[in-house]
């Protein structure tokens, strides 16, 4: 049984699309518009009651939050190497780095772009500043990252890391502090972007800002 | 080599303590006294370069975060069954609920003890606000979710989930609204206080506040 992904051109889908690219596995993908409020409709909301993007449809459940497709999807397809094996050396900083970029850079994202939907609009600036200081204390730490090991985030080889941390430097570009100006970031995005499944998935969303110059 | 655990009482790394005293394995405890700052010297720093806890350290590496500490010992240990075996059918609904913990009410947690530590003191009461209404409706979610099967969250079996949602909850019991006031959870609450190594744990951690009475 294909996967079946739902998802929204940039959205947090992203990666996941990213990955099932990658993979090279079957998968239907549908379109949510979200800008015309499909995510709010009953059809969609049976497949997601949060009412959020990405939906996988895996053996025919919807499953739910990417950095848990992404887990999943790299457990059931061991051989691309999209997470280091279990009982490996990189194992365990890769399920640190899965958990902090879902539990300190994505809720610093759904601050900065929903304060005021998600609470009162009178809170949003202090909301929002407080996760720009975030952002930029976790792009320092990346960038430290990277500065060791230039390549790839974890264990010298593109993973579900790099889907999530990519599609999370793509949502600073119109930010005041755009992760590309962090020097080894920078490096880092400009080598993911050049990746053949990164345009494929971009041409694929519709999406043609944020693409290396030239692709 | 065994493990080696940095704790506080109380504190993140309570969950991890607790799944060390279930699975019965070699482990030391080292307090780490948050209230003197001891989590700021360089001897700590160096295990823990954000100062948190908890640190373990594991084939005498230290890692962080605790619910990647959680499922990396969940797969050290598969023998004890605290997550569902890969490719199993409640793997996926595993690795969501891990990640809706960590990505959701973690963040949530963490503005509403220390937005005024982590942003600028005048926009802590907004920060405080969000975060109030997200753990709400995170727990009318999981209230739910007890509703359905009652018991265990995952499985029908105590795990990493319970671990990381018991001790989630307990940081409740001086919230304005305490997850204690929703049914299920209460239910569900009161059945894990009851488990001798959550009574055990607290005596070890030296916390005498939110166990079931005559326990």
């Amino acid at each position: 049984m294909p996967y079946v992904l739902y998802y929204s051109p940039g959205a947090a889908s992203m990666a996941v699309h990213w990955m099932l690219i990658e993979l090279g596995v079957a998968f239907e993908a549908h379109l949510v518009d979200i800008d015309s409020g499909k995510q709010r409709e009953p059809d969609y909301l049976r497949l997601n009651p949060s009412g959020r993007v990405p939906t996988l449809v895996v053996d025919g459940v919807p499953r739910h939050e990417s950095a848990a497709l992404l887990m999943l999807l790299a457990e059931r397809h061991p051989e691309a190497g999209f997470a280091p094996a279990p009982g490996s050396a990189e194992r365990a900083e890769w399920l640190e780095t899965m958990i902090f970029l879902a539990n300190t850079v994505l809720p610093a994202m759904r601050d900065w772009f929903y304060a005021d939907v998600d609470g009162e609009a009178a809170g949003a600036d202090a909301v929002r500043a407080l996760a720009d200081r975030r952002l930029a204390q976790a792009w320092d730490r990346l960038d430290a990252q990277l500065a060791d090991k230039p390549g790839y985030l974890i264990g010298g080889q593109l993973g579900t890391v790099d889907f999530m941390a990519l599609m999370l430097m793509r949502w600073t570009r119109n930010q005041p502090r755009p992760a590309t100006g962090w020097p080894h970031l920078a490096g880092y995005i400009h080598r993911l972007r050049a990746l053949p499944s990164f345009i494929e998935l971009n041409a694929r969303e519709g999406l043609t800002e944020w693409l290396n110059p030239n692709d």
